[in-house]
């Protein structure tokens, strides 16, 4: 291990025995305040990663401004609470034939987190992003591994970070860059003993490799490492009609958005044999076609992969061209295949994200055959339906498979545009996440990053603010089995 | 892998996808049914635990009692519905710059669970203990590997849930009872692709096993092992009163209960060098000698393993025996030894658990030289202070260091009876268990088996009964960022 890795763990350590300590108003104002330092770069950071990812500026500022409400709404959550998940149970005296102890519990930290850059988000799910931003919420530090394709989009940000620490009297330490590039230097983080947790973003062999490099540790540590899925929507509208036309529309935009690089894009379309799907096939088509060159990918390697990847797909026997946006073999081309549920069934490479604005549509005998096929798939982040909205038996029957495949089902609409509140689930079952249990995205992120203590028999002033009797930080506590603000 | 696991693991998963989508009362009546069954069996159950594990009637009853509690409690937690996190977000659709969808949110149980007996509790860490009633509870079914010390027990146990999943119209494969005996089963059920959980209570070789097989599966499951731990105590009173006395037996008696086979067993107690922790220690040494022959072990396996390891630590440098409760070498002798903290921070051997009733008091200079040197133990399922109740200001500087070592922590208790109930958390940074992010006892260890599904603009007859917008199940729910039990 490099020495420079193992001094910034030791300072990582170092740094969160005071960070621990801080308050939730604290922690608050943190997040305010790197939102505050990341808009004040101005343009600088804009033009810096429009050059090192060929992300076009509306879609950089864009992120830029997710990413700024999402570090203010996870100040919010902080004060707010409920990923502290209180709880307190009172002594019960007289109780037979034990009396009962006062019990109350709540959650704390559990130490560094490395972080890994994404590729694909250089704001929203990188340097300042999502996992940095619920790491820092919870009450850990960070070390940011920074992506070797954004290293100075990623290090003004950092800055933007510090000077936060700096302006609101806290050690630089909580938030430690990483700019060391190879894997070497990876792998030392996730294997060292001061840290506690990794979050990640990015693709399947990425996440995998950090799974097998926790695993040779000593000691487990949760690696949360969100890999990305085929996200299938499941055409079973029995009529051709406008607002299926306009799903298409929809649709085909959601493929093409931000050249097909998001986690959420749509890589698979399932429908019924028949007329409805051939029009639908041939309105995405059309609609893909007019798309023409829809701008270059992140960096030169997953341009090549892409070129390389849905050549092999349309290599496969029984898969054809449906569309493409250009009639050459350009890297950030749209394209639609098609094929048989058979075919499908049969050929695992067809399962396989393409990452990129491709999509295959595989035709199925009847609905009985396409749940059957789709029941075929592995865990995915996203699936859809388009259906007519009063067919509610058929919905039944799908979303009753499908929310045993997903982390997030939508019903006639498409999952680009990842809400960032309460309810929202950016996760799902193995290969899309490493563990479905929790969300990259959303307040409960942070839970990904504490542990409940238990305070038993605790004189009040002895107990964390949150747990004591008159509730001085008003957050909303079980309270002998019920959800209250209310004072003990 | 033998086609007796494989045909259990094919049965299991067939029984899930039916038992998925049973409704919260269901899942209620059955643990209720459980409960019954088991004490229906009566005598004949209490007489084969004494006879296979050679702890006392009273125990057993009592545990029996404890156990069958415990299924109501969690059924009465299924229903009350606060495990389920339900959250909803409504749509704003006139939101600015982009409307907001609705978008709610519910736990799923995740799949077929392994849950392993543990041999120090056969009936509430066991075939119907914390692990099978919290996958129960969360709509998985359960593979239960018996444990071979108490095969027989298991056996009448299972036959309960049988006739209780009969009475209640279920099938019978929710809950399989896997009796091969060798460790090869162990590891074909964890390996097995439809298994998504493993439950384990007992030794670190065992639950590291676990994890070990488990991290050869392609696709990642969690494993939640609670492995034990040494379970401090810090005495820091000032002066030897009554309180500290009366402390000090409960101490002793904590101890030999059960024969020290308790996970929550103080194997280490630190004090302060001066006449109260001699007077302490030999307040200790006097209540421990009066014990006697305490009982018999578990099985002879742990009992030679005791004799062995609390030899082991004798035999180190600076260690001396300060009262036993018999003069000679037998299983299950109590015993209470003595070093000093310099002994015990240069010699990890004394840091290991000696499972048994043997305890190490550890004799430090001052607060500061206790405070360094429990900072260098590993993770515990508890610890606990004894101290004066009104010296806040040193309680609250042992509890900010004993939070981040633990699950829970006492002041003036000890953890012996743990408690199920909202705030209790049983379990602990590692190796305590291999998660501490979970609890295996209360209302929240029903979280090891379960994840979140969003449901994105759904009609609402096709949500699940605790997402639809009147509120069918009365539970509570987090809506638009406030807990309510409300309709929409």
């Amino acid at each position: 291990m490099s020495n420079l890795i193992n001094e910034a763990c030791v300072k990582s350590h170092q740094a969160w025995v005071g960070y621990r300590e801080t308050t939730y108003k604290q922690r608050e104002n943190l997040l305010v305040a790197i939102a505050r330092e990341i808009e004040a770069l101005g343009d600088v950071l804009i033009q810096t990663a429009m050059e090192e990812t060929n992300l076009p500026q509306a879609r950089l500022t864009g992120e830029r401004g997710r990413t700024c409400n999402q570090l203010r709404a996870y100040g919010k959550h902080i004060t707010d609470g409920y990923w502290a998940n209180a709880c307190i149970d009172t002594a019960i005296p007289d109780r037979q034939p034990l009396p009962k102890v006062d019990i109350r519990k709540v959650n704390q930290p559990i130490g560094p987190i490395v972080v890994f850059g994404a590729s694909n988000f250089p704001f929203a799910y990188s340097t300042a992003g999502g996992d940095t931003a619920s790491a820092l919420a919870a009450g850990c530090t960070v070390l940011l591994k920074a992506h070797p394709a954004h290293l100075e989009t990623s290090r003004l940000v950092a800055s933007a970070i510090t000077k936060a620490l700096v302006s609101e009297g806290l050690s630089e330490d909580i938030f430690i860059h990483i700019e060391e590039t190879d894997f070497s230097a990876g792998k030392a983080l996730v294997q060292h003993p001061n840290v506690k947790g990794v979050g990640f973003t990015g693709s399947f062999g990425g996440g995998m490799a950090l799974i097998k490099y926790a695993q040779e540790r000593a000691e487990p540590i949760p690696v949360f490492s969100e890999m990305g899925s085929i996200n299938p929507v499941l055409i079973l509208h029995e009529n051709y009609d406008e607002s299926l036309e306009q799903k298409i529309n929809q649709l085909a935009g959601a493929i093409t958005l931000g050249v097909g690089q998001f986690c959420t894009n749509h890589g698979l379309i399932f429908g019924l044999k028949g007329p409805v799907l051939d029009k639908a096939a041939h309105q995405l088509g059309t609609a893909i076609s007019k798309v023409g060159i829809i701008g270059k990918m992140l960096h030169p390697g997953i341009a090549k992969s892409y070129v390389q990847n849905y050549q092999t797909a349309l290599d496969q026997n029984g898969v054809e061209v449906v569309a493409r946006s250009v009639e050459a073999d350009e890297p950030g081309i749209g394209l639609i295949a098609k094929t048989s549920s058979a075919t499908f069934a049969e050929n695992k490479k067809l399962h396989q994200e393409i990452f990129g604005p491709y999509s295959l549509i595989v035709e199925c005998d009847d609905l009985e055959d396409l749940l059957a096929v789709y029941e075929h798939l592995e865990g995915q982040l996203t699936s859809s339906i388009f259906i007519e909205p009063e067919r509610h038996d058929v919905q039944k029957l799908a979303v009753a498979k499908m929310i045993h495949k997903s982390g997030r089902v939508i019903i006639n609409g498409v999952p680009t545009g990842v809400e960032v509140c309460h309810s929202m689930v950016h996760g799902g079952p193995f290969p899309s996440t490493t563990d479905g249990r929790f969300t990259s995205v959303g307040q409960d992120s942070i839970l990904r990053w504490v542990r409940p203590v238990c305070y038993q028999s605790f004189p009040d002033e002895v107990l964390p603010v949150a747990l004591q009797n008159d509730n001085p930080l008003n957050i909303a506590r079980l309270v002998n089995g019920v959800w209250s603000t209310a004072a003990i």
